[in-house]
């Protein structure tokens, strides 16, 4: 089945449900899936919609420029996506190979983060026998003094595979703000520690410190401040003080790789919206 | 604010949601929220929708009437529930008192549960202190060997008390086909474990030999099968091997009112829609 | 059965184990319960034995200074504690009910929080009819300008009263230094965040603006730092966008009032043992 | 660090935390850490001690004949286990890659599951694949109408490579009593719910036909009855009605791979004594 999702947001008022669910039905089309949102606090009013595609009665071209018409006459904001055009994602990793084996498996075998994966960006030569196990072409640029100078060729690479999504899987490097820029809203980071607990360097060790009873990791959209991005999903797990903090290293670990991948996936899959700060994530 | 929630469910169809906003829209109400979901497996639909009615443009029988006609247009069925109507709740017990206590909590001094409580019913008279607490009048039926000549002054008690809900919480008899049926779908009990895992007596003890590793309670909609009615709540604590029946009692207690309270918050904020043997449970 | 529990911590060497589960075997005791741990990190060594004395072979003012005279031996610090000496807890609070009513009930009708509740204090009237449902003197005291003024008599009241343990159940005032030194180790409050995210004000309010995905809420030890006191015990519930601030404090209830009773029920079973800003909980 | 393990278990008496630990003590050893745990259910006594012995002071023979001694003295029973000595690990797989993948992951790249794994069986030879990528022996031995014959070389092919133990990681056969009987408590099998719920074929349409809010997985042991082994992990996740089977089996491979992945370490690591049917699992 060919799908199309329209992420469709605007100030709340009356009838927006009742003109934007008629529009499409007037089409033709079969709506799959509709969820929306309003946020009482802000006034904002959000909508994904997700159509069956596969017998289209109007042309991709068609279908968007009268939805544009339509959407003017609303003040509504929105984009469209198709299930038949895979995004290309680009992973960013050092040394640590847990995310990078986690969402190359849910890519190439599982099959269920659907996106194609057309190069793997380190700063270390470590792993780039895991890359060559999933026959994705590496690409190795060490950090040294003059970081602009390292980031230069990497947004070019990018730039040339026509990526859509970079995924930042345990990448131990702060972008530059121009590096973020290029990608606005389209670089997900994984930090290990609950955000806002333990932003920056070091939170297993400051967690340890710390005697917290449980630790996590967030996945958020990078932005030019340092873990202060959009923050798309969490997960925690429970802890003793047993726990040491190369004990914490290890839990985190899967805590830190099941949180990518599902932001991951919701972003693959258009059930994100972003609201200043916030993330609406859509279920389905 | 004064709300009116309308839940509707039908076969699946195009043109539902835009047929039923539409309706709402030109009737001039304001939607405050609507959630609506499609079973594709059974190829059913479900819809939530909350109004604003505190500047009602029509009588409430006007909307009934003119919804009922606009709905067998489309086969739909439905049915509709005002925030200033609350509903009455009876609350049935034996000795344990942790649900009692909550359930009356959040009714009476958080007044997050919406509903009046006109009667506690019991077959021993241990809680009657709790009920006193709380202002409640407490009905004693001790049951004896004639099960339905205990059953059947409870069943007129409630008729007579115009209960909209009977919340078993921790009533540890079994009611009768005959008691269930003139409550369809309005008794809810809390069992103390994770259906469909140790269905009937002594969970705890059964869950101990069994040797799992978390525990759970389910709150359920109480039909003529025993533990088998649809299913509305659940959740579960992890445990070890250090713990002892005695001590997956006191751990279950946690857990069960919790469960039975969102449970029964959910029921009474009308989020819940049956179908079949499964609930439908809006978030909002 | 009655029983005793030491709490027993010192620097790790060899022989610690040996030597101090000899020494109760050969007093004749039986041990019931026996954990220990080892922080590898700080070179340091804990343990909790749990001892039935029931038929005790010796008093106890024998037992305590044969064992002090053993511990001076190998350098021990330690504490004793007799399960039919139950302590004596104050409760705090100021308009929120729902800690309160857990740690009341467990106290006096589920029995599973052993200890005795002479008295609850607040800074507002709002909840002397709680005090009242279960036979707890109240005392009011408002804050004014003067706060010294408003404490002094709190802290002679709990004096008065031979108060163990201070339990601050949504108490909205910040203790003075004085105030805490009064009691060291022996307040618990309850944050309702998951530390160290959200310390200080209004942590529902900036969870939402945060935008997180999970909210969470901490028992700890009250120390002259606001919010960073040894950590007792957290729990956490996921969100999602939908939740607004006032869905959060809803949530959040829920979890204050499970983590606060928890970590209460830790320290009156004498399970915690602290180490620096870290606690070691044991489970049995 | 060079380790050694005893696991030890018998009836409960007095003295045996004492006497155990002096033996180890007045050998010389360091105790790296101890627990202990009591089942007063069943009067039985179970202990692991972990030794440092990297200088050790006597041979392992010496220490194991002078232990022996000692064990029955006091009539316990116990097995002895050492870190420079990992086990041997055999993976049989069906079509689902998921739980091989985090398997193989963990002990060749993220070196937190100490074993040699020299072979992956299956019954489909979709799985070569990856066992390539990770450089590991691949045999596939299709079923056919008799299932001796098949099992026959599958025995042989692990006895010759010396397995120590078994891992069905979504093995879609039952294996029979006399295999089982092969590998006594050293098979561990993934079951994709939440035992004892939803037992042999199926679980997830029957999770999803029974309307439960929470899925999960069990790893446990294989014994001669199906899926009524000692349990040794399980964990869920929660779910809501839009879950459609499809939805329940992703949701679930994750599940099914973290608990299985848990398990094995605790059993690689020597952190489980049997108990009947239930399993004592050593936090360290």
């Amino acid at each position: 089945m060919k799908k199309a999702v329209f992420l469709i947001y605007s100030n709340d008022r009356k009838g927006l449900l009742s003109g934007i669910s008629t529009f499409f039905y007037q089409k033709g089309f079969n709506i799959l899936h509709c969820q929306q949102y309003t946020d009482n606090c802000e006034n904002r009013y959000f909508m994904r919609v997700c159509l069956d595609i596969t017998d289209m009665p109007v042309t991709r071209k068609n279908l968007e420029d009268s939805f544009a018409v339509f959407a003017s006459t609303l003040n509504l904001q929105f984009s469209v996506h198709y299930s038949d055009r895979p995004q290309r994602v680009a992973i960013l990793v050092s040394r640590a190979s847990h995310c990078l084996y986690d969402l190359l498996a849910h890519a190439q075998d599982e099959k269920d983060l659907l996106c194609e994966i057309p190069l793997i960006i380190s700063n270390h030569p470590v792993l780039e026998d895991v890359a060559a196990k999933f026959r994705v072409p590496f690409y190795c640029f060490p950090v040294g003094k003059d970081k602009p100078a390292q980031e230069q060729p990497v947004i070019e690479l990018l730039h040339r595979h026509h990526i859509d999504l970079v995924v930042l899987a345990r990448y131990m490097q702060i972008l530059s703000g121009e590096f973020i820029r290029e990608f606005p809203s389209r670089i997900i980071n994984i930090h290990h520690a609950f955000l806002p607990a333990f932003q920056g360097r070091n939170p297993y060790e400051r967690a340890w410190e710390r005697g917290v009873k449980m630790i996590g990791a967030t996945a958020h959209y990078a932005t030019a401040v340092l873990d202060e991005g959009p923050i798309i999903e969490q997960d925690v797990e429970r802890i003793t003080h047993e726990a040491e903090p190369a004990d914490l290293k290890q839990i985190g670990k899967d805590i830190e790789r099941r949180v990518l991948t599902r932001a991951v996936r919701a972003h693959l899959e258009h059930r994100i919206i972003l609201s200043g700060r916030r993330t609406i994530v859509f279920s389905k």
